[in-house]
This record gives structure tokens, sequence and C-alpha cells, in this order.
């Protein structure tokens, strides 16, 4: 048979030992960042029951869960069965007591008939259904977890989860249809301490991932209804922020174009202009939001909630990250009630790098009303990127092989081992090179795995005891005993 | 809607907490080991494409394996477009060059109308197709990433991976639908360094994880094929090592008397009788193996390579693990064609914990012959109960909130966030709670949490800078200040 060269489906991807370390290096970042901050790992199956999952992510999403067969071989013993077999076998599944009557022996055999044939049919539309989905996000399981598990649970919960997740999408560039989600939710407390903290999670996680200039963009939903209010435009909350949103990209006159296309007056725009030109410290801004939205409630209330996670902020003292107040951010705008996050990095162009915020009823869906949360989520994917970009991942982690002992012959095989493992009861990750292939090739094998240190056993080693140890990088070669290997490694 | 409590399908779990500690503290531990040998992370897409799995684990295999519906709405424009419309699409993507002739136009538009009905009847079939599977073992994937990735990857590929698998299996106790599977291979190298560098992996990882008393079972099919050519019997390899795989339970007399019913005469079996009545240490049992199979030019190589692998593992020191020839180890006789390896624990009645083999062709499948490669696999779920069922699991684990900051009011917060950023600088897991609760109500989520350290701010405390720091185990109490803290924590 001839083969085809063996491929993934679209849109999936092989990690390779360089990509997995680098990829560990970005999750175990995060999750040793969660869980200084007290969150706990959960994991949910990667399937779900269909019911769970649809009607939850609108039409579109809908259309992108991917389904799974129902499977299994359950009926394909009945296809060898015969009707009056099959009959015979669901009667016996069910005895009749020895007392039984006449009719009460009629009722049983046509009940029986009755269920043989229902699992006739069964046993052929078995392979063709599908109850069960591939998961489209973590939020969803996430809900269905709280709820299932609420008895067990001690509120508030704070807990994160990384793992795959699938979406039936276009495949494209930067978007895949299995990608790594990253995200923390504390559900069962509406202190804004948790939002505070989360300012401080992204702050800590991304100053230890070695980003050097990145914003963290706050809003607050509340706001937003309030500019709204002020205009008595409630109602149109979407078309206004989805214009204001833009002023980035087409400035004041544009937004006002837009704002104008999308039915506001020339009064309403008085009104909102304030709130979009807003300039200057996050303080300042926040002052000028109170006078602007003086007649709203709600965004009263909005300003109250965003200065409070300011002053938590202001506690402790952030390492890297630039707190933004930024009216302009809308993303969630159907289900965040509270807080808004979004995390962009300045030293790349990119999308954002991480988002959230706060929800009102996140396990209503499922019967558990009342529940208020607040959550973010690290974009792996994105960060992988800027990181590989700006040359941001350690050469060498604890990961990798850091020696390579190489031998020609059996002789060298029997003087290596016990060194290789008395350096590996060290916790030194350390190889040896399976005698009888050329020196070339083991040195190209260091090479390749990108193996800092070799040793070479000749004969004249294994006489002597004295080693010759090669830095692999600068090329230094020393004189050293066994003894003193981990010395010149550790260096 | 009065709401169904929801739950996860048949087969799957959630993984509370608590369990993913525990999880964490098993898959951290083998991967370390993994790593310090030398083998290199990689992950695979969890669905692969249809053709990629079926056929390579037979007829019942193949009946187990979930597969996807082809999902996305890549058609659903279409239905929006009536005939003419579809076919005006299909040309506008395909135009003709300007000096085209009638006949062009003809046959352009003839082909446009073909596309356009196919393009119909692919998005009426397309929700019902499938070409997408999840992948039902490491194996196979592993396989078809070593010859897609051929040209990028260096010989011997010594790799791990800890991914979940799927199968649909019926459910039952300690059998999953999704469960991980924990393996490591390598590639291209046909030293027997390798088998014996995965004993040293077994000693290590379970002596890691705590096992005090455990077999390391060693076989070669090489052995088992010499055992069938010296009474001639070479096809009926089955037959025979089924019947001697009973020893333990059936005894010698149960052994014979089944061999028998296999149709194997009374001289068979007074050739096979000294093997399987092997006794003593293991180089006694290779001696007389050696005698008993002279023979056999198989059953000799077979000894030594059993007997290699038992000289590199005498190099080093087992630190826990009996290593025990064992020949009535017959797992993976389609596939494995040099050593055996089973794992099983002698504290606990269970299955094996672990297990491989050496296989020769794993890549032939996929086109890529005469690549020798071995592998071993860790059961991690049936780890997970033996480690529970003894107690083995750490206390704590870094993993763990250390402390919790209870307080009662916003001055309480102000005075404890700055303490709490100190301790998470010096890498603490540390929570406050936030303030609004009673005391009763933080100091359960402190126990329910298992988190060792409480420290109570109070108007008191918050005067004199003076805390009080108790220890939730032993309820010890200690006043001391806030430098102190981490002091007594890491006590």
């Amino acid at each position: 048979m001839a083969s085809i060269k063996p491929s993934v489906p679209k849109g999936t991807r092989d990690f390779s030992p360089t990509e997995m370390v680098k990829r560990n290096f970005i999750f175990d970042t995060i999750k040793s960042v969660f869980r200084k901050y007290g969150y706990q790992q959960i994991e949910t199956p990667s399937m779900e029951n269909l019911s769970t999952l649809t009607g939850k992510y609108g039409e579109e999403g809908d259309k992108l869960i991917f389904k799974i067969l129902d499977s299994g071989d359950f009926f394909s013993e009945l296809d060898q069965l015969t009707e009056l077999e099959l009959i015979q076998k669901v009667q016996d599944k069910n005895p009749l007591p020895t007392n039984a009557t006449f009719g009460d022996k009629v009722l049983h055999y046509l009940r029986s008939k009755d269920q043989a044939q229902q699992l006739r049919l069964a046993s052929s539309i078995a392979p063709h259904i599908s109850e069960k989905a591939l998961r489209y996000d973590l939020t969803v399981p996430f809900a269905r977890y709280v709820v299932q598990h609420q008895n067990e649970i001690i509120f508030p919960f704070k807990r994160f989860q990384v793992q795959p997740v699938w979406r039936a999408d276009r495949p494209q560039k930067g978007r895949y249809r299995e990608f790594y989600q990253c995200d923390a939710d504390v559900v069962g407390s509406d202190s804004l301490l948790n939002e505070a903290e989360f300012v401080l999670i992204y702050d800590e996680a991304l100053s230890k991932l070695g980003l050097k200039d990145f914003t963290i963009k706050i809003n607050n939903r509340k706001i937003l209804s309030g500019i709204a209010e002020i205009i008595d435009k409630a109602d149109n909350i979407i078309d206004l922020t989805v214009a204001i949103d833009k002023l980035d990209k087409i400035g004041l006159d544009g937004v006002i174009k837009e704002l104008m296309d999308r039915g506001f007056t020339a009064d309403d725009i008085e009104k909102i202009k304030p709130v979009i030109l807003l300039e200057g410290l996050n303080r300042e801004k926040l002052e000028s939001l109170r006078s602007a939205l003086a007649s709203s409630v709600t965004g009263l209330k909005g300003c109250d909630e965003l200065e409070t996670v300011l002053n938590y902020v202001d506690l402790c003292k952030l390492q890297t990250a630039n707190l933004e107040l930024d009216i302009t951010l809308a993303r969630g705008l159907n289900y965040y009630t509270g807080a808004i996050f979004e995390v962009k990095t300045n030293e790349v162009a990119m999308g954002s790098i991480g988002g959230g915020g706060r929800y009102d009823d996140l396990t209503g869906m499922f019967g558990l009303k009342g529940l208020t949360g607040v959550g973010i989520s690290f974009g792996a994917d994105r960060i992988y990127d800027v990181m590989d970009e700006l040359n941001l991942f350690p050469e060498a982690t604890s990961q990798s092989t850091q020696l390579l002992i190489c031998c020609f012959d059996k002789d060298g095989e029997k003087f290596a081992m016990p060194i290789l493992q008395q350096l590996r009861k060290k916790d030194i990750n350390a190889e040896l090179y399976p005698a009888g292939a050329k020196l070339k090739k083991q040195l190209d094998y260091a090479n390749n795995k990108n193996i800092p240190f070799t040793i070479i056993i000749g004969s004249d080693e294994i006489e002597s005891g004295l080693l010759t140890i090669k830095n692999m990088k600068t090329g230094l070669q020393e004189k050293c005993s066994a003894d003193q290997i981990l010395e010149i490694i550790s260096k």
C-alpha cells in the first residue's frame, strides 16, 4: 500500500518538545500565580451533555459546537438474534412469578414483544444519535460544575481551570479549532476585593512571563448604562458602545458621525462628548464621570465600584502594569454586569491577551439563581506569540536535559551508568547515548536537543577516571572527576 | 422553568480541587522522572482524522472510537440563495477573461451550474458526516506524529505524553470513557539500554510516589516464541501463553489440563514443564531457560536480551522495586517483539499499574518501515486508588493556600492588604477573606480548604500592629509582627 503522509485535522496542532517547554512555561507561571491568590484547580470532562451546552452561546455559537456521535457496540449482539429470540431474552430478564395466571402470561409476552421492537429500533438509530458535545468554553462547564456540586462547595469558591476547548470555526491564522483556555473565577462573593486581586494577578503573572509594558484596561458596565441613561436611551446602549468603541480608530469626528447615523441627536452627542473625551489620570477621569453621570443612579454606582477597586489596588504596588480606566471598553456587554477587564501589551501589535468581568447570574441557566461571580482569562496562544516575538522564553529550563554522556562501546556504557545515576539522584536531567553510534551523531543529538554539557567516555577516561566535560555553547572544555560534574553544571 | 440538576455524561468525571492536587502530584512526579531520563513532552490534538485511527485497534476497538460530527456553518449562507444566485456566485469566484468566446461562456455557465449543485448537495450532507474522531490511545497518534514530522526529528526520539483518551466502553467501576494515559516511548534505537532505563524509571517514579513494595515483571516475546518452537508448535503460541498465564490461579495441574484441552500432547507438556516451574533468582531462571530452550535460536536470543537488560540494571541500584523475570507474562503478544513489562503493587489487591514493551514496526502503519521502539505506560487512575488506600498523598503541597487573613471591616482589609502582598512576594500562597462575613464563616472556609494558618485582624491588631497567628491543626496561637509571619509559616 502506497501511503499518504498522515496529517492532523484542519485547525488542530501538534506541539513539539520545544513548543511544549514554552507552553508549559506560560501555563506553569499563570497557575502558580492563581494558586498564590488562593485559586484552586478543577477539571471538567471534555464532553458535556448536549443539553448542557446548547442555547448558551447564541445562535452563531451553537453552530460551532462539535457534536460527538453516540458510539459503542451496546446493541450489536441484538443484530444476531431473531425476533423470537429477542423477545425471549427480554422475557428472561423480567421473569414472571411461578403462580402467574394465563392472562399475566399473555400480557407479559405482549409487553416483551413491544420492548423487543423498541430495542431493535434503538439499535438501528443509535449510531446516528448525538447526545454529547465537546466543550466550547470553560465558563458553561464551570457553571454546570457549581450547580451540580453546590452542596460540597464552600463559597466563595475560587477556582481556576486550564483545559482545551473546541470550536468548529473556520480555521485561519491564529484561530484554531482546538485551543487551551486559562480561566480563574470566584463565585459567591460580591466583594470588589476580588476585582482588585484580578488586577494584581494579571500584573504578577505577566510580569513573571517577562512582559515589560502592558495595560490593564478597566471599565464598569454600570457606567455604560449610566451614559445611555443620561440621554434617555437605555435601549440603545449597544449602538452607543459600538460607536464609542471606535474612538481609537476613527477619532471623535468619526464617532460623532457614527452616532448620528445610529439615530443619536446633536443634543445627545453634546451630553456624551465629555464622557468620550475623558482624559487625565484615572482619578481625574472618575471625577469628570461623576459630574457627567450625576443624574444616573446606576452610573454613579458604577463610579463608586470603580473607585473602590482603584483604592484596593493602591494599597499594593503594581509591578509593571498600567491600570487604565477606559470607558470605551465594552466587551461582554450581554453578560457582564459590573467590572469589565481587558489586557493589552504595548510592545507588540496584538489583540487583547486577556479579559474578563463580573456577571450576576452565571449559574441561573442551570437553575441556581442569585450567585454573583467575577472572572478573568489569559489568552495563552497570543501570549505565546508575544513572548516568541520578544524573545522572552528562558533558554534552558528544568525541563531540558542538562548533560549527555557519549561513549563508544559496552565498556563505556558500563563506566557511565553509575555516574549517570549519581547525577540523576541529585535531580540532574541526564542521558547516556547508547553505545554504537558515531561521535558526530551523538553530538548532533546533543545540539539538536539543546543539551548544554557533554562528556565523552573513551578508553583513556575509563583508565584514568578523569573526564572531560564540554560546554556546548562556549566550546570550553574542562577536566574533572565524576564528583565534580554537578558543580560544573550548576555554575 | 423548573430545572433538572445538571450532570456529566456517563463514564466521565469532574475533578474537584482536592482530587486535582492529588492527580497533579502523580502526574508531576512521573513527568519529572521522564524528564530526568531525557524524555521530552509532546502533545497531539484530541481529534485525529478518522482514517488515522480506524483499523488500528481491531474490530472491537474500532467500535469504541468516539466519532465527531463535522460541524460549522460553512454552508449556511448558501441556504439563503436561489439557484441562479448561487450559480452567479460561483461564476464570480472564477471570472472569464474579457475576450472569452460565446462557447467559453456557455461552458463556463454549465460548469458553474454543476459546481453550484455539488455545493448544495454538500451543504445538505455536511451536518451528517464524520471525518474526525477522538483519540483512543496515545500510541497511534504518536506513530502518526513520528511519521508526519520525521524530517524534523533527530533519532533516537525519546518522547513522553500525558493526555486524556476516550473510549466508548460500557462504563463500570474503575473504567471510564475519558481517562488520562501517561506514556513514554523511544523510537529509533534498538539498544537494550532503553529497556533498562525504563526499569529505572518505574523504580524511581513509583518510589517517589511513596510505594514501598512493588514488582516490575519482565519477559521477552522471543522466549515465548522459543517455548513454542521447542515443541514445534510455533503457531499455537497464543494457546500456550493463555494456559501458562493462569499458573497463579489454577496451579500446575490446572495448567496441564488446560494445555491438554488445547491440544498439546503429554510429550509437549513434559518439555514445557521445567519452563513453567521456573524458580529461584532471575539469573538462575535464565540458566534453566537457556538449557530448556537450547534448540531454539529465537529462544536463546530472548535469553540474551533479557540478560543484557539485567546486566544494565545491575550497574545501578534499584531503590524499591523487585525486578522479576516472569515467563508467564504475555501481554501485548500481537505487537510486542522483544521485552514485555508489567508492574504490580504488592501492598494492595489491584491489577497492573503499568506496562509496556518493545515493538518493531509501530510506524509501519503509516508507511515508515523499520523503526523500532520501546515504551511504557503508567496507569494513573489505578496508582491514584492505590495511593489513596495507602494514604500516600502528602498532606500539604505547594498547591494549597498556606495562610488566611480574616478581618471584619474595610479598615481590616486596608491593614491586611500590604501584609498579604508582602507574603505573596515571598511566594507564600495567601488569601484575605473579604470583609463582611462572620468569623465562623471565615474559619469554616479555612478548615474546608485545609488552610493551615489563620490571622484575625480586629481593631486591637490594627492599633498595636501585633498579630495573632493560629495553627489550625494544633490550635496553637502565637503573637507576632507582620515580619515574623513568614518565619512561623515556614517552620
